[in-house]
């Protein structure tokens, strides 16, 4: 029966120590997105494997954990289709939380006030090879906005990543650009159709560099001339006024591109009113890879720690059009909680109380004292303070270990003495000190 | 492409009213866990099936959700073998919360610090048969202290049980027996072999009544005798001590079952030093079907409300054993948080603004208002106040018609005319009563 048990690759447990410092980020992320009033929604864990099939593209579909029908799922199956994923399995992991969210809005779109303002945190799998920093199960923190086109949701969105930032104690920049911009330059240098083609390699300019960005422009068709054309635009520099200035220049013939400035601007205007302590800067060679972007789309980067952007997102005008519902524009943005986590680790910067989950052991030293403890502990815990007993009259020296390991700063004892007075010996397990305490002020004391 | 999008069934959606009432519940008994220095843990949603199989009974084993192997699971399989579903899946979905627990337990025992305390709020899934107030995927709220076999613990478990329903306003009743007891009981009628039988058979008591539990017995091979020994220790009365004296004599044979009298004794001894405001009570009829109980089980009912038990657990002295681990004994219970919230929605015992995310809605009157609105946003927000500003200057009616809808508790107007007077309109959506609020003094006045 014994056997070395493991867990499958890919996946974590979350000790308690990394579990306290994720819910540390999962809590300062939900707490500013019911701020801005988002309220929660959470969707099943397995959908339809036709709501996700399509959805991710053809590598996205490889990567879909799917679960095996219940029963017996061979049974009326001839030996072809039993080889078949579809014919055995119906149901699959959600992939992100995007289309789950998509989906909810289409069937449920009778019940839902518009504008919808939601934001959802919950694991999703991805049947991915799993390397440093990569897993098959991780969790997303989503906020959207759908049901309206006002760009004032992008402004909240924006605000936001500021406060969420700014409560973890992260610096970050935040890069923006827009995808009518870049529909914009894919016209002014004759390209309109390969659009896609251009934003996907304009999206590598930072990892790949600009002449690899231009070999790979002309292998996907694009001519010398039009590559040349582009090259001024990539190089585009100044700050966001000039560089949107310089832009309405180069792409005053295309009506969509000079939508996307005007949003831009419009985007802009709102920040500097709302006076914002975040760098937002306009960046055309940030494209996003998902190509259901339609306006702008975000990145956001920590300043002081190497790692990829740590959330993302942007603007949709048809998300739920793969579900029957056209023409319902939303945007958010989502926040990488793993790479937070890494963030945080990194610059040390979790608050100290975040790696405790107690804060008051009492050592019990028998009968008579723990039941004086218990009465205590009761009054801690009516005060809302995290406080045990040791379960167990075992030898001082374990008891204190115990408090060391667990990280517990203050422990409480009583003796035989101490209980005569009535009083208890408070000590600080940071400082070493200790002092006497009457069971009476134990609470105001601790507090 | 269109499709009219669905769930699998026996899944949900949580819409973001029933979100807002779950968080409260999970929040709430979240919270009363931390209380008494238990420490978050959580574990993969996808275990190795060696790691599930055999560990639930044959039943179980049916009921788990098996994961399709990635990339081409049937290549190298001949037609018998791609017809197992062991050959095809290494990995399935977690069916409760203390197999993985114990998985960890032993795992990880040379890092942990014992007696270890945790908790753990996660789904499970279950491909059961989907019916009223039964689902494939749902929620279990476990807390265990595996390490010590002192029953400190189980006064802790209580003392938990009786803070959460508390403060959620549930009134509840909580029963408990011991194993020890039930085998001394097999014991003292002369079938210690048959104790797992006789348990099943009493856990039916309540449900098929007196006679059916008998006759079950007697099919269960004792013999007619021996079920008549049994039947006054089914129809023991009095209150707890009586019935703990009562049994000490019919036991009086059984060391076990003495051992089991002593401890029930023990608790209740810590709990009326303690003055629990809970009616705990011991039921012999009560059992539990879950195999690995060795010595103290619970559970409790809400006494307002006919539904199963919504809370309940017990001690276990050997749950690690399956994983090469023996001789750990733990105790632990688990909170069925859809019963609760069941519960809840019928007695009507959620707190109004758990049933609203935005406590304050701007109208929205075009853009000069709008840049009045926004600073005030963010004073509200720095005061950790939810608020929102409808994103676009739509009709008055429809902006009501939204804070409405979402139940928003204030809506605060600046029309051009408060503009000019620096004041708000803020209208209790409630009373209906409305009043001018200068903006300097908005955020005192919604506090």
């Amino acid at each position: 029966m014994a056997q070395k048990p493991s867990i499958p690759k890919g996946t974590r447990d979350f000790s308690p120590l990394e579990m306290m410092r994720r819910q540390y980020i999962f809590d300062t992320i939900r707490g500013v997105f019911r701020l801005y009033g988002f309220a929660p929604l959470e969707t099943p864990s397995m959908e339809n494997l036709s709501t996700l099939l399509g959805k991710y593209g053809d590598e996205g579909d490889k990567l879909l954990f799917k679960i095996l029908n219940s029963g017996d799922y061979a049974a009326k199956l001839n030996d072809d289709e039993v080889r078949q994923a579809s014919k055995i399995c119906e149901k699959g992991l959600r992939y992100d939380l995007t289309v789950p969210f998509a989906r909810y809005v289409v069937q449920h779109q009778g019940e839902l006030t518009f504008p919808f303002k939601r934001y959802q945190i919950q694991p999703v799998w991805r049947a991915d090879r799993p390397q440093k920093g990569r897993y098959r199960e991780f969790y997303q923190c989503d906020v959207d906005v759908i049901g309206t086109r006002s760009l004032l949701c992008e402004v909240e969105l924006i605000e936001i990543v500021e406060r969420v930032f700014r409560a973890l104690g992260i610096r970050v920049a935040l890069k923006m650009n827009n995808r009518k911009i870049l529909y914009g330059i894919a016209e002014a240098i004759g390209h309109a159709d390969k659009m896609m083609d251009i934003t996907i390699a304009i999206d590598k300019l930072e990892k790949i560099g600009l002449d690899n960005v231009k070999a790979e422009l002309l292998e996907r068709g694009l001519e010398q001339a039009a590559v040349e054309k582009l090259q001024p635009i990539l190089e585009l520099s100044g700050d966001n006024a000039q560089k949107l200035a310089k832009l309405k220049e180069v792409l005053s013939a295309s009506e969509t591109g000079l939508k996307g400035i005007e949003e831009m601007e419009t985007v802009f205007r709102y920040l500097e009113q709302q006076k914002l302590d975040l760098n937002v800067e306009l960046d055309l060679s940030l494209a996003r890879g998902l190509n259901y972007y339609t306006g702008a789309i975000f990145e956001v980067k920590a300043l002081d720690f190497a790692i990829g952007s740590i959330c993302g997102g942007g603007r949709y005008d048809d998300l739920t059009g793969i579900f029957g519902m056209p023409n319902t524009s939303g945007v958010g943005i989502s926040f990488g909680a793993d790479r937070i986590y890494d963030v945080m680790t990194g610059l040390e910067l979790f608050p100290e109380d975040v790696n405790c989950s107690t804060k008051v052991l009492f050592v019990n030293l028998g009968e008579k004292e723990e039941a004086a403890s218990m009465s205590l502990l009761k009054d801690l815990r009516d005060a809302g303070i995290a406080a045990e007993i040791y379960p167990e009259s075992s030898k001082m020296k374990k008891q204190m270990e115990y408090a060391n390991r667990r990280s517990i700063p203050y422990v409480v004892i009583i003796g035989s003495q101490e209980l005569e007075e009535g009083v208890a010996t408070v000590k600080d397990m940071r400082s070493g000190d200790q002092q006497k305490v009457a069971f009476a002020e134990i609470v105001k004391s601790i507090k």
